[in-house]
């Protein structure tokens, strides 16, 4: 099958792998009806996470199931949604909630517990590991209009929710959003859904802000820095708002967090950081800043969000801006490091 | 009057200084009838926290109202407690209970918004700006007796409590608290009246860990750095806790909550940290620890504990192991530094 490689930084295409097939009595394979990329995909494409060995890519796909493993409750044609991260959804972290922590689970595109290389979502199929605890039945019909839908749960639009659910963003809550893209408009929406009377959007690409404000946005800042920052203070009657949600991951955009959130209140941290150690001692202290977020359990998620998306409730598919085919994979990496494009679906 | 006085790391004592007056409409002026020696006042007597110009000491005082301005509610003759910053009570940030960080607040032995010098708590006499805002009224006979348990009030038992609030312990919880000073100690104590099941103190002072065991701990780790954290592991089932109370302060206590505190899990710090950059980036974000706590809003709490030390139910004082007249105060601090005593309750 054909299967989305990074090679070494900016180097990115389609390599023949062999058809996955089930080698787990808990594993399932999956036909990939759709895939997405990712922003966090561009830190590796950008060279900025360090690799040795060439990279299997992608963690957002849905599709159908073609084969299972003796144990899987899932059965063959059963369309389904991934989380970003495979897991067993019964370990103490799932328990609590923390799917994206689960004991047994790991990253798509790395290897699992015996070494075995892991296929990514940019692929044609994918052998999903402990598949009853990763993959999600849709259990409806799988329209062209409810397809992007559903992709942007298998992250995005989880994201976005974790970051809005760790800030406690509660009805009439003010809120600043940092960063325009795909995961930044996703926290925009879950915001407004947790009720936020006001939504501070940081971005400069008007394209972007647009569809932003469509989600929930009130305001727009488009400078950055200390000009970003006394802007966001000026709107605030100088306090800064009680929720920062950080969708970006840069050490900047972390000083901007801390430059807008007022003292008391909470930055909720969605964007991967690219940093290890920063402002973490008085800053925070004596502020009384509270720090939360991180790698979202979308298992843990799907199921509260799954209804929203099925009824056209609510309609995270719209950060998907192009669609191209599995064979233009290049394509769709260059045009999103490029920022020509917000989110591209990817079709096998 | 006599005040005490910093005038270079670890020497402290006695001077004179004018008997405090009314300045503004809002201020009071306080006789000390208690005071105590905090951890925190060490920071400054080890030369950890610079400074160049001596400072006046102590910001945990209780004590009767002997003058107030034209527009104080509180009278002559109050007996009050103080909160360890004062505050308005009124701004944004207090109304938020963040008394703690009052845009118009500050600390005692700073300077006042006029440039002016601050008396510190362990002195005869202390002016206090916005006292309606900062003290608190007891109401009740004070005896012998209750006087450390209100004394503890004006900091580390509020400080305590601010770490397991911050927290979100809840009934059944299971934390680590790390540090046997009266911090730690106070917040063994606010974890287990908050329902906490599990509360494993580290500390390697046996009458302070002991102490603890009293207050809620049911169970001790005396071992430090990578030691103490495989032996909390192993008392956890290898997972750590969900909540982690950081009492001390240095990086290393940092760590040491990083080393214990489960995926998902929180923690609060309520030791001043020491450091200004540390592990900030993935260490946290991968593992969705979340990290809160600061300054603890003493004042905001004060209305809550009071009853419960008027009525006996909470005996906070207990931390105060030793009473040294104001004359020895340079004994006091020699004796807390040297860890001879747990905190010094210090009389005028």
């Amino acid at each position: 099958m054909r299967a989305t490689v990074l090679t070494a930084p900016g180097r990115v295409g389609l390599e023949q792998r062999p058809d996955p097939v089930v080698l787990e009595p808990t594993d399932a394979v999956v036909e990939v009806v759709a895939a997405a990329v990712c922003g966090s995909d561009l830190w590796w494409f950008r060279g900025d996470n360090a690799f040795d060995e060439p990279r299997r890519m992608g963690h957002e796909f849905v599709g159908r199931i073609v084969s299972v493993g003796s144990s899987v409750r899932l059965a063959p044609g059963d369309f389904v949604l991934s989380a970003f991260k495979f897991g067993d959804n019964t370990c103490p972290a799932c328990r609590d909630g923390f799917t994206s922590n689960c004991a047994h689970g790991g990253y798509w595109g790395a290897v699992d517990g015996e070494g075995r290389e892991l296929d990514g979502g940019q692929g044609e199929r994918v052998r999903v590991p402990l598949a009853d605890g990763t993959l999600v039945r849709v259990g409806a019909t799988v329209t062209e209009e409810l397809l992007p839908h559903l992709l942007a749960l298998t992250d995005v639009m989880a994201t976005g929710v974790h970051a809005a659910r760790c800030a406690g963003v509660v009805p009439g809550a003010d809120a600043v959003v940092i960063g325009d893209g795909a995961v930044g408009l996703m926290s925009v929406l879950s915001a407004a859904r947790k009720g936020a009377s006001r939504i501070i959007l940081m971005g400069r690409h008007t394209a972007r802000t647009d569809l932003g404000v469509e989600f929930g946005a009130t305001d727009v800042v488009a400078e950055r820095g200390d000009e970003g920052i006394a802007r966001v203070r000026e709107l605030t009657g100088g306090d800064g708002t009680h929720v920062v949600l950080e969708a970006v991951g840069h050490l900047p955009a972390y000083e901007q967090a801390l430059g807008v959130v007022r003292d008391g209140g909470t930055i909720s941290r969605v964007g991967v950081p690219q940093y290890t150690d920063g402002p973490v001692g008085r800053t925070l202290f004596i502020r009384n800043v509270t720090l939360t977020g991180g790698v979202a359990p979308v298992r843990s998620y799907i199921d509260e969000l799954l209804p929203d998306v099925l009824s056209g409730a609510v309609d995270p598919g719209r950060v998907f801006d192009r669609e191209m085919a599995l064979d233009d994979i290049a394509e769709a990496y260059r045009a999103m490091d490029a920022r020509e494009a917000l989110k591209v679906l990817i079709r096998p």
